[in-house]
C-alpha cells in the first residue's frame, strides 16, 4: 500500500508459510517472515521498517510522504505505529495463537483494552480529519490498517468486534473510509485465505497443548 | 547518550519506578514508562522514538548524525535496533523476570541465541570500523549499548557472560571501545543501583509465582 501511495510499481510474490521459499529464507535469514521488499537486489525486511524506507526513497516534490515533517509528529506516529506493532497486535493474535480456553480469554481482555488507547489516538491524532494524518493516508493509517484482516479473521472464527461502532466509534468509521479509498481498492486483502490460515495457526495451537498436556 | 552526541544540554530527572512520579505517568499516560524526552513542554516516549527525534530535531551542518543518510543502511539500522529491543532484550529481561528455574533456563538459552546474529550484524554493519555505524557512534550503537547495563546485572546476579571475549569477541572489543568514548564517560550507567532493581524485580517474580503456588 506504501508502494501504492507513492506511485511506485513492484511485483507482490505470495509465500507459503508452510513452506518457505529459498528467497525468503535468504533474504530475511533472522525472522524468516513476510513481508520483505526487494529493491535493487537489497532486502527489506520488518514491515515498520519497510514503510519507513519507501517513504525516505521514494521522496521529492509531488510524491506524497507517509511520515510527516514535522519532528515531533513523527515522533507521534512511530509512537502510535509501534504501539500497533507491539501492544495490539501480540494480544490480538494471541486470541488465535493461545493453546488454553483460559488463555483466550485473557487475550480478549488484553485486545479489548489495547484498542481504547488508539481509538483516543485517533481523535487527538487526526484533529478531526478523516485519518490518523489528516487528510491523507499516512504511517499509523497503515500500520493499523494492516491488522484489519486479522480483525476480520477473529470476527469470522470468534463473532468478536474488536472494532465496532458501539464500543470504537471513531476507528469504526476511519475503517469504512479507509475502504473507499484507491489503496484499499487496489490492495484488498484476502480474508478468506487469512481465515483458512487463522483456523490453521489455531489448530495447530491447540494440538501443541494436547500433546504437551499428554 | 544521543543529546549528548548532538551537544543538547538537558536536565535529567530520576524516576523511582516503585511510585512513579505524575510528571512520568501524565507524560507517558499509556506505557507509564521511563525514559520520556519532554522538549518544549512536549513529552516524547518510548528509546528508540526519542532517538529518532533527537537526532532529526538537532540536525543540520556541524551537528553529528545518529542514523545514517542513506535510506538503506537506514533500514539496515532500524532494523537492527528494532531486533535488539524486540528479540534481544525480552529474552534477557526475562533472565530476571521469569517465576521459575525451568523458564530460567529457556530464557538464557533464547539470550545467547539472540546475541549471536548481533555478532555477525557487527561485522556486516561496521565495515571493520569501530562502531556498527562505522567511525563514530549510531542508532544500533545507542540501542545495544542501553542494554550493557542489564548484561552487567545478569553477570553480576547470574554469573552469565553474555558478551564475552571468547563467544562474541566483536561485540566484547566493541563494548570496551564504546567506553572509552566521551559519551560513555559522561553518561555512566550506575550499575550498582541497577542490581539493586534487578533484586527487586527478581524477588518480585518469584513472590508472585510462590503465591500463585499455593
Amino acid at each position: 500500500m506504501a508502494l501504492f501511495i507513492k506511485g511506485v510499481n513492484y511485483e507482490y510474490i505470495t509465500e507459503d508459510l508452510s513452506n518457505k521459499s529459498e528467497l525468503l529464507v535468504s533474504s530475511n535469514p533472522v525472522h524468516k517472515k513476510v513481508p520483505v521488499l526487494i529493491h535493487n537486489g537489497n532486502p527489506i525486511c520488518e514491515s515498520l521498517v519497510i514503510v519507513q524506507y519507501v517513504d525516505e526513497f521514494f521522496a521529492g516534490a509531488g510524491v506524497p510522504s507517509i511520515l510527516p515533517a514535522d519532528p515531533y509528529e513523527r515522533a507521534i506516529a512511530r509512537f502510535w505505529a509501534a504501539y500497533v506493532d507491539d501492544k495490539f497486535f501480540p494480544a490480538m493474535a494471541g486470541i488465535v495463537l493461545v493453546p488454553t480456553e483460559q488463555e483466550r480469554v485473557q487475550k480478549v481482555k488484553e485486545t479489548f483494552a489495547a484498542i481504547e488507547p488508539l481509538e483516543e489516538a485517533f481523535a487527538v491524532c487526526s484533529k478531526g480529519k478523516a485519518f490518523f494524518s489528516g487528510d491523507s493516508i499516512g504511517y499509523v493509517d497503515l500500520a493499523l490498517r494492516s491488522l484489519l484482516i486479522w480483525i476480520e479473521v477473529i470476527r469470522r472464527m470468534c463473532g468478536l468486534e474488536i472494532i465496532s461502532a458501539s464500543k470504537t466509534p471513531r476507528l469504526a468509521a476511519w475503517a469504512e473510509r479507509f475502504g473507499e479509498t484507491a489503496a484499499a481498492k487496489k490492495v484488498v486483502p484476502e480474508a478468506d485465505q487469512a481465515l483458512q490460515y487463522g483456523k490453521k495457526l489455531q489448530a495447530a495451537a491447540s494440538a501443541a497443548a494436547a500433546s504437551k498436556s499428554k
